[in-house]
């Protein structure tokens, strides 16, 4: 966690970036950031960049990625968490995995001191609004249910091309969010982030996300798992294995040179890696796999 | 074609698009859009963007898409046409396609309404015409033949990068078509994209395209098949198979609960879907086999 | 060689394109470029941009690749010397091949006439500074010492976002390079590009990268092999084959019509290609394997 919060400190700017946004618009560029499943073979990315281009010809569109797998929220909100913090205060991050699309299912934004989220309302904010709530800030939530500003004729089965595009331009022109929806209290959430304790004092994980290269995200921050208790002789059992080792990166040579050890991953979380191999090969481990921490004492200092 | 007709009212700004992107070049973006089937893991992309950006340094350039199938020239064309109508009038979309790159084809200029199509003269820019002239306005053709807008020396295998490129971005800049090239009333066409009518009534239609979902594009639009011949009890004879079910979104629920429907896809054209799996797949078709439609009554109203 | 002096003449604005950067901040974009081996699928890639659009909001960003083999430091030096001619003289090029991250290899930045390159040391520029040397620049070359200019906390695991991408914003608002880091005189190097003659004047060549489409790309310029040698009737002998037929275009017929053929490549170097087909399959060829000319007559006229 201390790298998260390092990193919310540097980007602090107060509760209220929106009013930077609008009064900027002239000067300042807004980036409109774009996380979906439609792949980058077919039409649907250019669609969703050429409406946005339509109402706001200045804004600047970064796409995390357009690769997750399909139709997996899950993914999706971790990606999103990861990549979101290294964003300016006020980016409007548009993300849709969207299984639902054309359904009841509402359409939302969710406002936090990093930005805007604007996308279906299925859990894929979950994990950002986890991490405002825990450095103490509770996201705005709105749903977004003013057809003033959507595409029209809406499409039943692309609500990125004529809901959330036009929404996300109309955000960088300064609208406000009360004018885009309605206030809400509560959003479709996954389960939480975050690490439980066992009764025998266990720290109680999972894998969170599995990389392209097989390292293997879990849910652990340094401030469930210290530089001390590592020190101290902490262990991971995962799929019947233990991970005894652990590195600083990923070339470093470990004691007894193990295939498998733990690193603290760039997103702020431990992970299992291999050298030069897929630790979730080896492991044949998934996402939502136990991970189990045991440590020989809990002194954080 | 009900929604690329509102499309194209939405988008209407009268015939003359290219003087207002001239006059405005200080203050208004010009975007330029990439279509090919380059992929993106060479170079190729990277040194048309260069080269673009070398001569216009303000332009804005959005990647449509480079998984393009190689020298697949229909399924280029059939996603610029999809894509081409979000972005806005007077958009510069650059498409190559080029199996015959080097060799006597003309490089040509295709301006519609929607703006300027650049690329090889094979076909690639047939159904955006086909779109222009349906809606009643005639593209203007010019052969990119003014030598003093390329990048020298022309290398004979990559035209995108010494001619697409530089013509692109010079009429970014505002210089006039008719600089760039001659006047012409002919280019490379493929077959039309429209539906025809058998002697015994049935609409005799085609599959243009399979996304990466499986999900099979028809050329059938909401003009051919109305929502009131739906209702009615139409079918969709493919391959040996009938497709009775049509749903308004893809998590409804069908009647009889059919693994096959039909949908309205999101580029205008009805498609055929399966739930949660590959309808092209399912049926085993491919770009190019005959869809039969029967309805009971033509009645439109 | 032609080509690419030729690309290097249009491009050249004498020695120092830095002050121009700084100076024109407010009217010029800044382009800056990325290459890696992150793939497209994770977070990594949105992580660098947006640490680049915090510190400048005004910086153009643009990808080469992100498809680098993982780890394959010679494939993306080769990609990046290709790529990077076509750019704007000043362009940043950022690239992270990266499997020392972590370790004590240093950061660098590489300054030529063609713009600056900002990565690991570890090879990755050799091509570039061999083509600049070769063009009778030499390099400027600094270890990126400065932790002023870093993201603070730095991860060890991922210095593209925390080293490479803060430097290369800063250089983009006008930092200078002595500010970032101390001028150094020698930086890794891979073998080099050029070709060598053997004792009874035949030129020893190499494979240097092979395409998506399998095309293989050799180190021989026109340079080494002029148009009189091939119409002499010059040969490439490779893996046990030999290679006597060339074309200008793919799709040219060529005499005998034979499978295999050389042709001029868009990077400026002899490529061995097949008709329809990938002529590294065909010829069971790797990067690095010997490509061996033979020529009737060096006669160069």
């Amino acid at each position: 966690m201390k790298n998260r919060r390092g990193d919310s400190e540097t980007r602090g700017h107060g509760d209220k970036p929106s009013p930077r946004v609008a009064v900027s618009n002239r000067t300042r560029v807004a980036t409109i950031t774009l996380l979906t499943d439609f792949g980058t073979a077919d039409y649907f990315v250019a669609a969703v960049k050429g409406v946005i281009l339509t109402a706001n010809p200045h804004a600047r569109i970064v796409d995390i990625t357009h690769d997750i797998p399909p139709q997996d929220i899950e993914a999706g909100a971790f990606t999103l968490l990861a990549a979101s913090s290294s964003f300016p205060a006020g980016t409007i991050h548009v993300a849709v995995v969207d299984p639902g699309v054309g359904s009841a299912r509402r359409a939302i934004l969710v406002k936090t001191r990093e930005g805007y989220f604007v996308g279906p309302d299925n859990g894929i904010f979950s994990y950002v609004c986890e991490r405002s709530e825990h450095e103490g800030a509770t996201p705005e939530l709105y749903h977004l249910d003013n057809e003033k500003y959507f595409r029209q004729p809406v499409s039943q089965t692309f609500h990125g091309r004529d809901v959330f595009a036009p929404v996300a331009a109309a955000l960088s022109m300064g609208v406000e969010p009360q004018r885009l929806g309605t206030e809400i209290s509560e959003i479709v959430r996954l389960g939480p982030l975050r690490t439980t304790t066992s009764r025998d004092g266990r720290l109680m994980a999972r894998i969170i996300h599995i990389d392209r290269f097989g390292n293997c995200v879990t849910n652990i921050t340094q401030n469930d798992l210290t530089a001390k208790m590592i020190a101290g002789g902490a262990t991971l059992a995962v799929k019947g294995k233990t991970v005894k080792s652990f590195r600083k990166y990923f070339g470093e040579q470990s004691r007894g040179n193990e295939k498998l050890f733990g690193i603290w991953g760039s997103a702020g979380f431990l992970e299992i890696a291999a050298a030069n191999a897929s630790a979730a090969k080896l492991l044949k481990v998934h996402r939502g796999d136990a991970v189990i921490v045991t440590v020989k004492s809990f002194d954080r200092n």
